[in-house]
C-alpha cells in the first residue's frame, strides 16, 4: 500500500527545488528525517539555518547513505557523476527510490542508469514548478500546490516504486502523470525550454540597441518587456544544462517557431491585416484553456494591480 | 498655471484605457464631467451602467462637442478616421486638446493631423499600461499608477497645453516623458510590440503541432509558456492595427531578435555551453534594473503563489 511516506529523505541539491520539496513534504508530514547536501558549505549551512533539512554533508554520498528517498535536485547536467558517485561509494540502500526533478528527462536516463544498481528503483521525475528564483531562501511549501508532476518510469520498473513516488509528489500538492522520457522532453521544449529561450534571446536583444538605452528599456518595460525579463532572470547553469541536454527536442521547436515567426513578419511586411488578426484571434483561445485548467489565473496583469510598485528610478 | 483640470472629457472609446481613465480621473476629481462613445450602443450601455461616462453618445462628434479635451482611446487604425468626423461636423471646441492613447505615434501623427482645425492643441499621447483584458468591465484606477506615460509634442505645439496635459497624467498617476514620434515607435517597438508578436507566436506554433497535444501544452504550461499566454491574449484588433502602423521599426526589431535567435540557436546545436551561460547571466542583469526602477515587484512568479489556483481540469 503506498502512502508516499519515506524514513529518510535526501534531497541531492538544495535550491528552490530541493528546499521547496523538503517545505512540502513536512506540511504533510511525509519524512522522518529530511537530509540534504550541496556543492558549498555556505549553502549547506543556510539550508540548516532555514530549517530546510535535519543534517547537511559536503558530499551526496554521505547524505544518501541510508536514505529510502534520494532525490537529485541539482543541475541536469552533474546528475550523471552524482550518481556515479553515490554509486562507487555503496551508499545506495537496498530497495531505494532513486528520482530526480530535472527539466530533461532522455539525458538524465542516459547519464544515471548506468550507476543505479540492482535492488534500486530509479524513476525520473519532473515536477513542472518554479519561479525565477533561486537558492534555499527562495523555496515554499506551496510551490508544487495545483501544479503537475511527470514520472517517466523505465518499462519493467517496479510498479510498487512507481505507486509510492506518485503517491509522494500527490501529497506535495501536485497531480501525477507518466509518460516515456521522450514524450517529456518534446512537450517541454515547447512549454518551457523554447519560451526561456526566447525570453533570455529578447532581453539581450534589447540590451544591445545602440538608439534605445536601457534606461529606457527598462522604464517602458510595462508594455510587455518586463514579462519576458521574469522568466530571462532564472538560473543560468540550469537553462545552460537544459539547452545542452534537449538539443534535439529544441532544435525542432525553434525550427517551427521561426517558421510561423517569418510568416508574421510577413504579414506585417505586405500590410496583411486579416492574417494578423485571424492568428492574434486564434492565440487567445488556447490562453482560456490555460485559465480553465487552473494553470493560471484570470486576475489582469497577474494580479501586479494589488503588490502596489514603489516609485521608479527617475535618474537618467 | 496648469492644474490637470478640465470641465468636460470626452473619452472616444470607453474600452480598457478610456474607463481606467475615467476611474482614475474621479478619483483626484479631475473633470466636471465624463462623456464617451463607442462604437456598439452595448460598449456605451454598459460604460454608463458602471459609472464610467456620465453621458453616452452614439458619435464621437456628439461626446466631442463642447469638451476642452477629447481622448482619442480606440484602436490606432480609426484614429485620423475619428478626427475627420468631429472636425467635420465642427464640434471640435475652440482652444481644446486633442490627444491619443495609441501604441504607435508616428503614424497617429500622419493621420489625425490633417483634421485638427486651428486653435485646437493635438498633443499625442501614449500611457504604458495596460493588462490583457479588454472592455469597460476591465478598467481600474490604479492602471496608471507608477507607470510611464510618453507625450510627443509636435514642433510649435502650444507648451501650455502640453503642461495641462501633462499634469493631467501625472495626476492619474503616472511618470510623464516628451520624446519625439519616431523615437517612441522605435522604443515601444522592443519593450512592448516585438513581445506581443512573439508571445502571439510561440502560442500559435505550440498549437499547431502533430506529436504535442493542446491538452498537454495547457496542462504543463507552468512551465514558462503561461506568461506567454497571457500577452498573446490581448485585443486583437489593437494590435493589428500596431503592426500594421509600426512596421518599419518592428521589422527592424524583429531582424535583430532573428539575428540574435539564430546565434542561441548554433551554440546549442554545437553544444557551445559558456556561449550559452553567458548570454543567460547577461539577460539577469536588465531584469535587476527593471525591479529597482519599480517597473515590476519582485515577489517570485509574479506573487502567483498568493492567489490559490483552482484544480485543473483533468479531463483530457
Amino acid at each position: 500500500m503506498s502512502d508516499g511516506r519515506f524514513e529518510k529523505i535526501a534531497l541531492i541539491g538544495v535550491g528552490l527545488i530541493g528546499s521547496s520539496i523538503a517545505h512540502a513534504a513536512r506540511r504533510v508530514g511525509l519524512a522522518d528525517r529530511i537530509v540534504g547536501s550541496a556543492r558549498t558549505e555556505t549553502t549547506v549551512q543556510k539550508a540548516l539555518q532555514l530549517g530546510v533539512i535535519d543534517e547537511g554533508f559536503a558530499s551526496p554520498a554521505e547524505a544518501a547513505n541510508g536514505a529510502d528517498l534520494v532525490m537529485l535536485c541539482a543541475p541536469v547536467g552533474i546528475c550523471g557523476a552524482i550518481a556515479a558517485e553515490i554509486n562507487a561509494a555503496n551508499a545506495f540502500r537496498d530497495g531505494a527510490i532513486l528520482t530526480d526533478v530535472g527539466s530533461v528527462k532522455a539525458a538524465i536516463v542516459d547519464d544515471v542508469a548506468p550507476h543505479v544498481p540492482a535492488g534500486v528503483h530509479f524513476v525520473p521525475g519532473h515536477p513542472i514548478a518554479g519561479t525565477e528564483q533561486s537558492g534555499p531562501e527562495s523555496g515554499f511549501a506551496e510551490l508544487f500546490d495545483n501544479r503537475w508532476c511527470i514520472l517517466t518510469p523505465p518499462t519493467g520498473c517496479d510498479p510498487a516504486a512507481v505507486s509510492q513516488l506518485k503517491v509522494f509528489w500527490e501529497k506535495l500538492g501536485c497531480f501525477v502523470q507518466t509518460m516515456s522520457p521522450e514524450h517529456h522532453d518534446l512537450v517541454l521544449a515547447i512549454t518551457s525550454h523554447v519560451p526561456h529561450l526566447i525570453a533570455f534571446n529578447i532581453v539581450n536583444t534589447a540590451a544591445h540597441l545602440e538608439r534605445v538605452t536601457d534606461q529606457e528599456v527598462i522604464k517602458f518595460s510595462a508594455g510587455g518587456f518586463r514579462d519576458f525579463t521574469r522568466i530571462a532572470a532564472s538560473d543560468p547553469t540550469m537553462w545552460r544544462d537544459v539547452f545542452l541536454n534537449n538539443k534535439e527536442a529544441v532544435l525542432e521547436m525553434l525550427g517551427r517557431f521561426s517558421e510561423d515567426l517569418t510568416a508574421l513578419q510577413r504579414a506585417i511586411r505586405f500590410g496583411d491585416g486579416d492574417t494578423l488578426y485571424r492568428l492574434f484571434s486564434d492565440a487567445r483561445m488556447l490562453r482560456r484553456g490555460i485559465v480553465e485548467a487552473g494553470q493560471d489565473t484570470d486576475a489582469p496583469d497577474f494580479g501586479r494591480r494589488v503588490t502596489g510598485a514603489s516609485e521608479p528610478n527617475t535618474d537618467e
